[in-house]
């Protein structure tokens, strides 16, 4: 978790800026470029081999989505960043991937940067990547960690041509992929709402130390959540205020409806996080509980039975001149105030509401 | 509880935008349209068989009030779409019952989100429900998950020509609609109320376990009443604010009404709460009140008898020189040693305040 | 407490709006119309027998103040509102006497609502009663819900024609009126004080578990006179900020002094709300530091006579070759070794400080 | 502590508004006027007999400062007000020492309210005075309810022409005079730091429960300077954003400077609230630590010994038919049992890491 | 870590503004001057043996970055103050080290305030210094408390003509410098994480009580480093906003880079401060945990043998008719009722979950 948090740069500081290097864990082994392009009519998808292999779409009138998996090369980025003209430090920031989301506004484009989240079921672990979209008059370029199957619904209602994808251009896509993203953050959260049941349940039954570190690791993994999805939200702000050339004023409805999304997901968040404060203050008075029928318990069979002990050890002492120690019915007499003693005790018990 | 909080589209997730399905509980059987349509001198009330027969209603002069109950069937809801002109993102967001309040403004209608609280006695759970209005120049359109009794007292407002009603537009029935609402929360606030005073008696008198479970679903319930009522809030203030020309300047007043409403649902659950954490803490505090009583039980009875034990258990050991034991008098001595210490005890006590 | 803050028209809900119902306690017998009518140079006051007599003084030069006090008429109230052109709207909120203070401002009057506080000492209770203001060209009327006695300096001002008032018009009678109200939360406050005070003592001296519940109910009774105030606030800022045409501009410096005193008040409120949970932390404190102090006691009694009961126990056992049972000096020994036992124990507590 | 936080004006209320009384505390038993009159190259010092004297300094082109320590003779102030033509608000707001920090500006003067805070070593209390200015033209009048030594340093300067004093006008006067104020803060701050380390140290070696009480109060004060000091801030950035007349806006550096260092004192009592918060938690986590080490005590004595005593009672029983007593080598192994079961115990203390 | 928080100027009261001292520690024995100017070709590095040789530099139009290192002889700082033309108010201020980070822009250079934090390894302790910087159209003056090591990395770059450095002006040269400084806050955040990370894995293996202190001095540290990035991304804030002419437009994607990475520092931040008010939750309820578990074991031990002694101290009592003791099979049937109750105790603690 903490990781996640710290890393920026002890590998870079000490380098000129403009310098282009890698900062984060190299999530894959092969940097991979496709571009897909499309207008209304047809959509190509092609693997490129190298950079080189832009220069076809570059000029044209179709949207053209150029996606870029795996960022440990830095001089690919750089190639990319020459072609379409890009500012040394959108490039820093694309390869420096601890940004907090962001966006920046440039002449050419603008440059979106966001954290896709997911729920590592294996690892038990929330899984960040920074996903980097470069905006431009009708091309977006979009740089992630590693591979994945996120934008995989998009490429497919592009390649079948549903809904209004192929009627839009660049900007549309832009927020469909952004959507993508953040409808993935909805499904990252139902984990969250399923495992603060579970531990709700948990709690009232069987409260065990464990949990607390529990409840402690999700509260990191929220905040980390909040920390990923509240710059968005201003940044999608940022979009719908500043009216942007690149984007369609009749696209802003989409954006409008996105940050609804965002403002959603902010929502879920927060509320997760007073559930999971609830949850360690219900942990605190659980343990209280138990601590007190514990104390009950021995306060009860403590109570009863260390007078009956004193009283049997008057009659353990070895007096020569002892009365009570030679009248027949002394024992009887004496289990009759043990029993005698001990209901008078549970009485007392029973009116104070301990049993 | 945490249903309501995260179920976002895991159904929706891979569609195209665009496509138009219903997100949500399904809460009705059937899918009932209803019109009244009215003006200062009539009021018609009918049921519509299928939506062809909106077209009657459209172009008239009067003000015509659609309530559409269930929303599971898409292609009704896709029909009064066309008919009416309305965005297709509005008509998505009708379908998706999970919506934040929110306002949205076109060009031809205003689009009001909200949500209908009740609260369900038999479960004892609060049970939301999501209104979607679409206000036009002279009509309104109103979608419920299920048909309700909320809105009847309008209906018969209308029916009966009382108060101002009649002689208003269409706007006019929307404030009637949401103030509506708005007066249900009060109804459903004045539960909480009722069971924040019993938890307070409670507390004091008999705390227990169970309590605890009890104030934090409590505490549930009103966070998620915040989040109904909070963005309601701005979203009349966006009504006031921006000068629609849906919206009689005459009626602002009567936003102004509801907005202060609002604001008193808002300081309520606030108040209630504070309220609610303020229990949890007396809760605490009484556990641990308890818990000292306990100990001092315990320490009383075992300060006071262990050492009476001890002083037996001197006189119970069987050494053959032992003085004191042969002494005629030692028993009775021994006896009012006893009784010293237990009284020296018991004033310690006393001076401590234990007793 | 909580009644205060829920009840909002459960009596109102489903009557039209527009009827004048009266919505809170009957706090009075009877309605008591009274008018003071007043100029630099003259003052006269009269009880109405019927509000037709306010003809007289509706068109007149002077400052006219009608007081009305018990709301349980609405149709006093319905005629008074004919008499004086006021919106139906206004005369509703004064007759629901839990609205939030608020001030609207109409074209010919602003209407002004406030909340008036005492203590009340026999109940041991907040009291709320509703001012409502309505401030007109040369008119001020107000409503109370019972008979007080807070307006009476005023009063004797105007009969004495002390200070300003009857050089001011009616805005500066409203001043007036309002700074008395403010004034009371003084008074009020002034008690809670010396209650905080009073319990801070107690808490470090001799706390108890009904302090909780006492702490409890302050802090009910500060989230109160917050909601009260708070608003007021808003309100007089409302005032300060349109220059409104019913208000001399050289009376602003009076309403910034107002504003001043509220803030003053506000400030009191949070103070005081934080130093009682102040106390509830102290409370809790106190109550640990007791649980330590008595576990202490149960330690050490216990610790020191436990294993001196085992020594005795030992010598109480019934076996045959046991040497130690036939020398002389045993018993002697043995009670060396419960002294020296109990020394050492006694220094060990020393040492950590437990005695 | 509370006293400085309720009284307002119970003396006060039902005078009429304009009557000039003192509120507050009587702090001196002379009211003591003194002018210093100054330019460039002469600077002049006088007390003044009475007010009838003033007149002398008024019309002149020098800068004149009178003080006036002692506020309890309404009439000597109200002669001033005459004098200089201050509105009679503005005198009410001097003699009233429990006024919020403000400031007010009028057409010939702005009126400026703080409060000097001092550390009363032999009460070990916070005393706070009331300190009004005034500032016009070519004058400024300050009002102290005691002589106090804060402005001598001022004195000093104009005495001996030290630094830019004398060569600037009555409001760099006015500010070298808050700044004393202001500084006079810091070394308040100084020694709740001082004693937030003295309590720190102390919360960790010897944590007693009548630190409680003394973080209680320190909490208290600071909740009182920060309601001295930030108000303070909220006037200076009056005094900055409005551009008066009265200040010359070369002068507005030190303004700027001046607005640092009250953000650097908010700063500091914010973070020593921050720090006595902590203070409190880690004071109740020493608590538990100790109960929890005096539990651990109790547990091993009690673990280790009532096992034992528990055999040492088996063989004090007095059956005729108990073949172990006869047997010569009980006795040692009982011996033997005795120290095994100790050591056990001992063993399994150690892994669980109570010893 | 308080001494940081109080000190200002207990040295500096009493003096007349205008005097120049420097308040704060003397942390290096000797004022070190030197220069480094450059443009693009060329770039000269000198040591300064006095303020007089100053005057080669300023006049020219290559960029000149004089650094001062030492601030404990003021009248330097005042040379250098008359070389550049600089307010004395500036000079103040920077011989004054105990500043909050702040901008002030004059009209011939703009001046900055920040903090410098390193972690002393030796002392375990956070280390701060002061740093000013003043902007002139073509000159940098800085100004530390003793020689660092923080800004050779420019050094180098300016050397070695590395970067963009040696093609901009003064104003890129204040930006690296200050993203240097920024740059060691993560480095130091970097200490933190860890120290984090190593706390959360002890508190729930090993909790001891050192680890509040440990925790409570963290988030003091946190606390300063929060104050010393909070008003430097105002600060930054301010360049941003305000156009100055010392600034290149063109530079401002640098500025806003460089506020990204403040935010970011804010951030992380306010997550560890989360982080260690969470880990001393988690270690209150691990010491909850451990209370609970040291009274089980005492509970369970008591509970077992308590009842047992009383059985065993009932047969060593010496009445002279106790039937049972003469019954050959009493003792093995007394050792099946020992086992028995031990079995049951047992068990009910099984059902318990105790055991």
């Amino acid at each position: 978790m903490f990781k996640r948090l710290r890393k920026r740069g002890s590998k870079k500081i000490g380098l000129s800026p403009g310098t282009l290097v890698h900062v984060g864990e190299k999530k894959t082994d092969e940097v991979k470029l496709s571009v897909i392009d499309y207008n209304l009519n047809n959509a190509k998808f092609e693997e490129l081999e190298s950079v080189g292999e832009l220069t076809h779409y570059i000029e044209k009138d179709t949207v053209s989505w150029l996606n870029v998996s795996g960022l440990h090369k830095p001089d690919i980025i750089d190639k990319i960043g020459d072609e379409y003209d890009i500012h040394s430090l959108t490039l820093e920031d694309i390869l420096h991937t601890e940004q907090r989301p962001k966006v920046e506004i440039y002449d050419d484009y603008v440059f979106i940067v966001l954290k896709m989240l997911q729920y590592n079921d294996q690892k038990k672990e929330l899984d960040a990547e920074q996903v980097s979209l470069i905006l431009g008059q009708n091309y977006l370029i979009t740089f992630q960690e590693k591979e994945g199957d996120v934008f995989d619904r998009v490429r497919s209602w592009i390649e079948k041509g549903q809904g209004r994808i192929r009627k839009k251009g660049a900007d549309y896509l832009a927020y469909a992929l952004i959507d993508a993203v953040v409808d993935h953050y909805f499904l990252v959260l139902e984990r969250f709402g399923d495992h603060i049941e579970n531990l709700e349940e948990k709690v009232f039954s069987a409260p065990d130390s464990a949990m607390v570190s529990e409840i402690q690791k999700m509260k990191g993994d929220l905040i980390y959540i909040r920390k990923s999805v509240w710059p968005l939200r201003e940044s999608v702000n940022i979009l719908l205020r500043d009216e942007l050339n690149f984007i369609n004023s009749e696209n802003m409805v989409f954006l409008r409806d996105l940050y609804d999304h965002i403002i959603q997901v902010i929502d879920t968040v927060e509320t997760f996080r007073e559930m999971s404060s609830g949850l360690l203050d219900v942990y605190l008075s659980s343990i209280s509980n138990r601590m007190n029928e514990v104390m009950k318990v021995l306060t009860i069979i403590a109570t009863i039975f260390i007078p009956l002990t004193f009283i049997a050890g008057i009659y353990g002492m070895n007096f020569q001149y002892m009365p009570e120690l030679e009248v027949p019915w002394a024992y009887p007499v004496v289990w009759a105030v043990f029993v005698m003693v001990a209901i008078v005790m549970v009485l007392y018990f029973r009116r104070k509401k301990w049993l």
